[in-house]
């Protein structure tokens, strides 16, 4: 049933979060200090490959000041990993127990009454270790006899993922044109401005309360007590502020072990806080990839086939490797009709920090070479990309074989309307020399169908409380890492129930408190999956009202209540009326005394293997080249995004302009300097994120269709955004000097080595 | 239905809360620290009585570190009060507005950087009152022309409780021996170990987190956006550890609205700690009273009427003293059966520190004048008290009229086993000299019917949420406040699912987060009541797991299906089983994911006016006298209880042990120095509480009755115990001495004047 459109939904309501982080007084992690608590810290490998002969902790345990000090040989060694569905997938340990398989590694931990005294003990513990012949690139990985990161591997290939379907021979042979192009794309970090930091502490039974930075708050608390070898209930994880996460910290990491596994053993609060070279040098990223992509088209533009064989740069461990590996085969065949399609994508261990998910989750990657394919071949058709793309557009309606029906759509207007707003066909007719414009395009997913963590719970839920002073309490799990999602949540609730926003108050993430389960904040999946388990429970909390109204007035069977302004009111007649509250109190009357509260939950059944919904968008970018410099400056980016009914429009744009900064970072300025398994750059000073004085100018352009799947009609935004910019800059960067980029980042040294200014 | 008594009631389990107490882990209120806290300090009025003509706090505001400054002119000025059932009754304001009443009423409170900042912020402000005639004792404040210490209250009495039944001249004149007796109890205090203390924080939308040292987290929630005018909702009310209530934090207090509203007002977190001189010289007390009670018998000793009078100080304010009034005089008739009855109970305030409720709440005082002229009634119809006490005392089945009919009922039991274990025929028959011994009885409720609060809410409520790990989780609004109710709480749960203990999680009183609504512990209410609800959830609980071994094991509908050992089996058939923890992830696979998770409600119906159950017991108190220094040494107490079934043996015998401690503080050492309203000891120096190595030997005797609206049969425990002692040792010392005290204390000064060795 399609939903009103209540005054709430669309409007720009400011964030629930926002006084607090602009005046300071916003709580993170490492603010908290309990009594008693301990300082850890890490030792980690410095070695990219090695075995571990010995260690010894003598020294650091005699320290004063020194509480605990473990190595992998004191814990469980369970393994753990997100892909419980496929348990041999989970090849992580909390600290190394033979091998240690990049540099930076964790081997040992140490508790101690303050952060210097737990970082001295570090140093003091002694590791023998028998170094070992190391892989760094995916080529050499799974060169013939190369040395094997983890021995059940072969080929160092950890996970293989194979699409096909369509008659990928017959339509290449069909094919007017067709290109095979090898694409290079390198890793990235997220980045996010709170480090990670976890703080356990244990209750006198050995249970365990984690305040962590999370994005994945379930998953913690299951890795975490399986890994500490206890009741999944005797974990208690809960966040405070998140200062941002991207995908970067939605896995269990080995400090949140540590600190509990310390907590129990010391009996003492123990905290773990990174610092920003912990992150830089032995942080998560986004994978780096080797593409190799073959397009077919008919001559008029129709995209006929596609081969598309990835190899994925996983770094030391699985992570969330085999989702990007999954994923990056999907986003291959999810903006266009696509007749053919074979995928061959590859996970690859390598001895350097294990990628994850971030932002994009293989998207970017796969987006950049096929976009940058698709501005190509227009150039080679003599086509417009703009009309290459709209002639291969997905519409609603269209099946993504063996993925899902789309049942919204915007992509041909986002086309469109970029066009339109970016004045593409007139700028385009009157080039400038030195500038250049580019188009790419996307689509993306709202959260994911395929459960890989093996949850039993529905994938999203949520509590709803209502009470007769108005207002209403909204317990969830989901996460709130910086994006904004408690204050769509609330505005959601708030919309549905017709109550003010004011009168929300929302508990989220305590997976003792907040009903289970949400599987966390990745894969843009909390608006669409946790509106909806708020709207189920809402459903449930309107039927215990209603029937006050029809009590109360005499009303007929046909009649409907509406929710609106703090009233209930019977719609055809809005003078029969009742302040939300007064029915509040009434209902609770009529029960006695007992609560009016009731869950909601949203697992997508029925929707296909991927994702309820998809999003799509488009980009212009329009850049000028000094040519003597090689620098890139960009003009402006035009945007067009169908993320459905839009819920807030400022937290919309908030996430446009933060995948700008990022898709900038992606395509123009970060890259990790890499020697031996080590990286090199590890402060802000040399890993060159842009900031907002870097922002171009930008402009966004609104398509809005109606998403039948999402609450209200929403669906994804943010993620998806930052997927085409690197392509839609690439291009750009050729029309205005000619310099193709196909190993990201754009570098003012590759332009003028293309432009033969330098050797 | 008569529960089983699974394997778990009756036993010792250790307190929950033990370790961490006795190893110092445990955080009291005052051990919370917030990032950017500001410390609070209370400006108190130096007179008992005076009209307040000006306040200037300009000095104050202007230290440095100072960062608010509040009277009673900034605040809503909304009274309050626990009897929200009579508004009229609500008299406090959290800062005076025109007249303090009493030495240590709230003028005006600081916040500040530290608390030394705060503190001289106080000394700085100025207040120039007009001192008004003040009135100190019961008698002065009803006499003619007395001040008033409230306008609105005629001859000071602010309330007045009647009771009357039978024909009471006619039982008088039938009767065959007549005594009047006036006695004169004193005020003491609850003296728990941790002195209050408040820590409030907002949030950006003006919502209240309060953490504070209460015995009443939802009576306080109420009360507290009442008096800071914002919906009841947008106040959260959380505990951590509290170190003792005894009926003294039990309602809203002016340091918690004053760090809320300072909160609020500062965007900085406030706390509040109070000092022992704080609690000792301006605390809550027990109500001293003068009490007239005439009672008539016939020769054989059958009790056949009596007319009680009571006055009772109730300081400035009301606080609990209403319901105090109303108790006393059911206290004056619950115990024994008594043809006529009249109780003219009136509570008047006089301009000392508000009395409020304290462990016993109007027993122990009415109870000390019943038992002290049963005593000396028996010794007049020469009688043994203890006969007397059988022929009169009530059984199963008696009505108390008005109040209730007692569904079980020990008390005989008690007398006469009490009579064999302290050796009371033989020690009587060869009386040592020097030596007494004396008995008093007693009744005690099982929490209150009586809805003073006037709360929406059922009485108790709980929910209980079971995972798949086998483990459970019990949320509840119930407070331990040191009495080990979050250990019996969690005995019920697990015994009645069957579960280890280990496997019961608990979170309690959070106003947010556990169910609505529980009043809190007072009137020896939370076994009974929140265990009730515990046994209301988990009906719901097993009505979700018994379909599981039905549709597993093909059942016949009459089988019937056991909950032991963690698991679940066929009574008749035990082989066929599944553990606990397998039957709920059958049923969670069955729900598809929705959780296993129960709310559960108590609210006496139909259980008369007063409580919902009765208990009962008697102590004997033997006693030697030096006659030369008049020091009374308590040589033992023997004790009998019936509290139904015992759920927590050792918790039981923990609550004796703690009220005989109480009791021999009341009747021996406890008693405040007052001059002109003004309370002169102020330390536990001065103020004689008895201490661990003053504790007599002491012997208790089970006597265990099933009370059929109790959780697996089990009453109050704890309370009631603190009700004898004051009457058993006042006998014992007569017997010993000759010295028959009717005003306590009993001093050494009373006994020596009353052997004529002292003026």
């Amino acid at each position: 049933m399609k939903h009103d459109n209540p005054k709430l939904i669309g409007q720009s309501v400011p964030r629930i979060d926002g006084p607090h982080k602009v005046t300071g007084r916003a709580i993170y992690t490492d603010d908290l200090k309990l009594p008693g608590m301990l300082y850890g810290a890490l030792l980690r490998s410095p070695l990219a490959h090695a075995r571990i002969k010995r260690i010894d902790v003598s020294k650091a345990k005699a320290l004063p000041g020194v509480k605990d000090v473990i190595t992998g040989a004191d814990t469980p060694q369970i393994k753990y990993g997100n892909w419980r569905l496929v348990p041999e997938s989970q090849d992580e340990l909390p600290l190394a127990v033979d091998k240690v398989r990049f540099i930076g590694d964790e081997v040992a931990a140490v508790a101690a009454i303050d952060r210097e005294t737990a970082q001295r003990a570090c140093e003091l513990i002694e590791v023998e270790y028998e170094e070992l012949p190391a892989v760094f690139t995916v080529e050499d990985a799974t060169a013939e006899g190369a040395p094997l990161v983890h021995d059940i591997s072969k080929g160092n290939v950890s996970l293989v993922r194979k699409i096909s379907y369509g008659d990928l021979e017959g339509m290449f042979q069909k094919a007017d044109y067709v290109r095979e192009d090898t694409f290079r794309v390198h890793a990235v970090q997220h980045a996010y401005l709170e480090p990670c930091s976890s703080l356990a502490d244990a209750d006198e039974g050995g249970r365990v309360t984690l305040w962590t930075s999370t994005q994945t708050p379930y998953i913690v608390q299951c890795l975490l007590a399986s890994t500490l070898g206890i009741p999944e209930n005797h974990v208690r994880v809960m966040k405070v502020m998140v200062g941002g996460g991207f995908g970067g910290k939605m896995e269990l990491r080995p400090w949140e072990f540590c600190a509990a596994f310390m907590a129990r053993r010391t009996g003492k609060p123990v905290k773990f806080t990174l610092t920003r070279v912990d992150e830089l040098a032995y942080g998560r990223r986004r994978h780096g990839m080797t593409l190799y992509s073959k397009v077919g088209f008919s001559k008029d533009g129709k995209l006929l086939a596609k081969d598309f064989q990835v190899m994925l740069d996983g770094g030391a461990y699985n992570a969330m490797g085999p989702t990007a590996t999954f994923l990056c085969g999907t986003f291959g065949n999810m903006a266009y009709r696509l007749p053919a399609y074979r995928y061959f994508g590859r996970h690859v261990y390598t001895n350097k920090p294990p990628a994850s998910a971030m932002r994009g989750f293989g998207a970017p990657q796969a987006y950049f070479a096929m976009e940058s394919q698709l501005n190509q071949a227009a150039l080679d058709l003599g086509m417009d990309p703009m009309d290459l793309r709209i002639i291969n557009a997905m519409e609603e309606g269209d099946v993504i074989p063996e993925v899902a029906t789309v049942s919204s759509c915007g992509f041909k207007q986002c086309l469109e309307k970029v066009r339109a707003a970016s004045g593409w066909d007139e700028k385009r007719k009157n080039k400038k020399p030195g500038h250049g414009l580019g188009v790419s395009a996307f689509s993306f997913i709202s959260g994911g169908v395929f459960n890989w963590f093996n949850t039993k719970y529905n994938f999203s839920s949520v509590e709803v409380r209502v009470y007769d002073d108005g207002t209403a309490h909204l317990f969830t799990m989901a996460c709130d890492i910086g994006q904004g999602t408690d204050t769509v949540l609330r505005q959601i609730l708030a919309a549905d129930l017709g109550i003010g926003i004011d009168k929300v108050r929302l508990t989220a993430m305590d997976t003792a408190n907040t009903p289970k389960a949400d599987l966390g904040s990745w894969g843009s999946r909390v608006t669409l999956m946790n509106g909806n388990a708020i709207l189920d429970a809402c459903r449930k909390i309107k039927d215990m009202l209603i029937p006050v109204m029809f009590t109360q007035f005499d009303l007929n069977q046909i009649q409907d209540i509406a929710f609106e302004d703090d009233h209930l009111f019977v719609r055809s007649n809005p003078k029969k009326r009742l302040s939300f509250a007064e029915c509040v109190y009434k209902a609770l009357r009529g029960r006695r005394g007992e609560p009016l509260a009731a869950h909601g939950f949203y697992t997508p059944r029925n929707r296909g293997l991927v994702s309820p919904a998809f999003s799509f968008g488009a980009q212009v970018a329009e850049v000028s080249v000094d040519e003597e410099t090689g620098l890139v400056k960009v003009e402006n980016i035009y945007t067009a995004h169908d993320c459905g009914v839009t819920i807030n429009k400022r937290a919309v744009e908030g996430q446009l302009e933060g995948a700008i900064q990022m898709g900038l970072g992606y395509a123009l300025h970060e890259q990790f300097a890499m020697q031996g398994g080590r990286t090199l750059n590890t402060s802000f000073l040399d890993y060159k994120m842009p900031t907002a004085l870097d922002m171009p100018p930008s402009v966004s352009v609104e398509v809005e269709t109606y998403e039948p799947e999402g609450p209200f009609g929403a669906k994804e935004a943010g993620e998806g955004l930052a997927i085409p910019t690197a392509a839609s800059l690439g291009h750009a960067v050729y029309e205005a000097c000619g310099y193709r980029c196909q190993d990201l980042p754009i570098t003012p040294e590759k332009i003028l080595r293309a432009l033969g200014k330098l050797k």
